[in-house]
């Protein structure tokens, strides 16, 4: 299986996709540091845009095992984009008041406003992963929610936002070098929980959510895509390729002057340069 | 008048405070370019800190005539800076729902959790500025709403939030060249708006409400401190020093492993480095 974009209807076998995969980049450390440099430049430019033009609305969902470089892409593919347009909504274990409810409905409130990016660390998509793994929903409910989450993201996009749906894929061994890596760095134990190595032991049983997920849920108004993401610098690459692509294909200008603007200045003296002095 | 934090009881004349004061800048493209550097670094590394140890709260309150330059303000201030841990909350104009309402029913909602940074883009602070300046409310209730502010602010700093109230001060000349310069640039026609000529011909009106505002509330929990603001590089390293101090008085440390993660590895194989094997 090949990683990138996963074709509506297709099948999903995560175990047969290369994490290690670098397609394109012979000499790694010089060309992509200088690629993501000229890509993050575009980014700022095009942010600016999109929330001048106050126009489309962006919505990036972020999932991945424990360790596979949610927040870390976070912080490097957004790293000096005006924190003004951008958010990030994070769907942790759900509170009683929101057990309460149908899951989709904290996820509403945190989607995208026109002009803004909103990125989404962990998702809907869990109440049909850990849901799954740790048995929390009957099988059927799971099939529910597959049907609604397509309904409820194909409506965002009718209504005028744009998805990307990233899974970060990294393999078992690689997980392993970073819980470890986490135990060895007292300024890292902080991010590290007993659950993660329950969670970690269920590995082969999230692989088979995630294939079905992934399967279940690609459609052609908002497919999955899968990042090989055993290198970082390979994984912050391919994230904010593609956000520029979606961005660029936009279009956008810098809009013009208010209607009203331009009428309230035509013909006053500060119309051609003079503002009004204060009163009083 | 002297530019810096209002001690509480003082008289605050912002006429008489030079917003073009650069003090200890001698050479100010250079210096100044190399301690904002320098500062952005500490500041990224104040912010994972305070994510990591999920202690303190921050609000950060942004105020100033219009073109004084808060948006540049969190655009350059926050530039690289982990999106994941500051957020930005705007409060334009109410709606309906919110004038149903207290002036402070929509601010308490955005407040900051614990290990977050959140800036007010305008803030309740308009509740006694514009409020007061197009007579939106009697006087009376602006002075209700002085002793309310100091209130609520005081219940939040003592609930364990750090604020920090910054008034950029730029004078009456400088505001005209910067809405000349959007006039100007087609790219910058978008930031441009009618109510921003109305609001420049009561300029007086408006210093009057912020001299008395800031005199009202400028308290020992929450002092406001005048940011000379006429040059933007000046301006911005005032912020960032300002910011970086206060964070670096909580002096933190990157918590130790949780209790329970200490527990569950001690004894275990996976304690020595080695990690548990999938199951299924």
């Amino acid at each position: 299986m090949q990683p990138g974009e996963i074709q509506p209807g297709s099948t999903v076998e995560l175990d047969r996709c290369d994490p290690n995969d670098t397609s394109g980049f012979t000499r790694p450390e010089r060309d992509a540091q200088l690629e993501l440099q000229r890509l993050r430049g575009k980014l700022q430019r095009l942010q600016e845009l999109l929330y001048a033009g106050h126009q489309h609305r962006v919505l990036i969902v972020l999932q991945g095992m424990d360790t596979s470089g949610k927040d870390g892409t976070i912080r490097r593919v957004f790293e000096g984009v005006n924190p003004q347009s951008v958010r990030v909504a994070r769907f942790g274990p759900p509170t009683v008041p929101e057990l309460d409810h149908d899951f989709l409905w904290r996820i509403h409130p945190q989607v995208p406003a026109k002009g803004e990016i909103v990125i989404f660390n962990r998702s809907h998509y869990e109440d049909v992963l850990i849901a799954r793994v740790r048995k929390l929903v009957p099988k059927e409910t799971l099939h529910h929610r597959y049907r609604e989450i397509n309904g409820f993201e194909r409506m965002l996009v009718e209504e005028g936002t744009s998805i990307l749906k990233f899974y970060l894929h990294i393999d078992f061994r690689e997980q392993g070098r970073r819980l470890r890596a986490r135990l060895d760095d007292p300024s890292k134990h902080w991010k590290f929980s007993v659950s993660d190595l329950i969670d970690r032991s269920l590995w082969t049983k999230y692989i088979k959510a995630y294939n079905e997920a992934l399967e279940r849920t690609s459609t052609e108004w908002a497919p999955w895509i899968v990042v090989p993401a055993n290198h970082k610098w390979y994984r912050d690459l391919t994230v904010l390729r593609s956000i520029v692509g979606t961005l660029t294909r936009f279009r956008m200008q810098f809009p013009p002057l208010a209607p009203e603007a331009r009428t309230f200045l035509r013909g006053r003296p500060w119309g051609k340069g003079k503002l009004p002095s204060p009163v009083d």
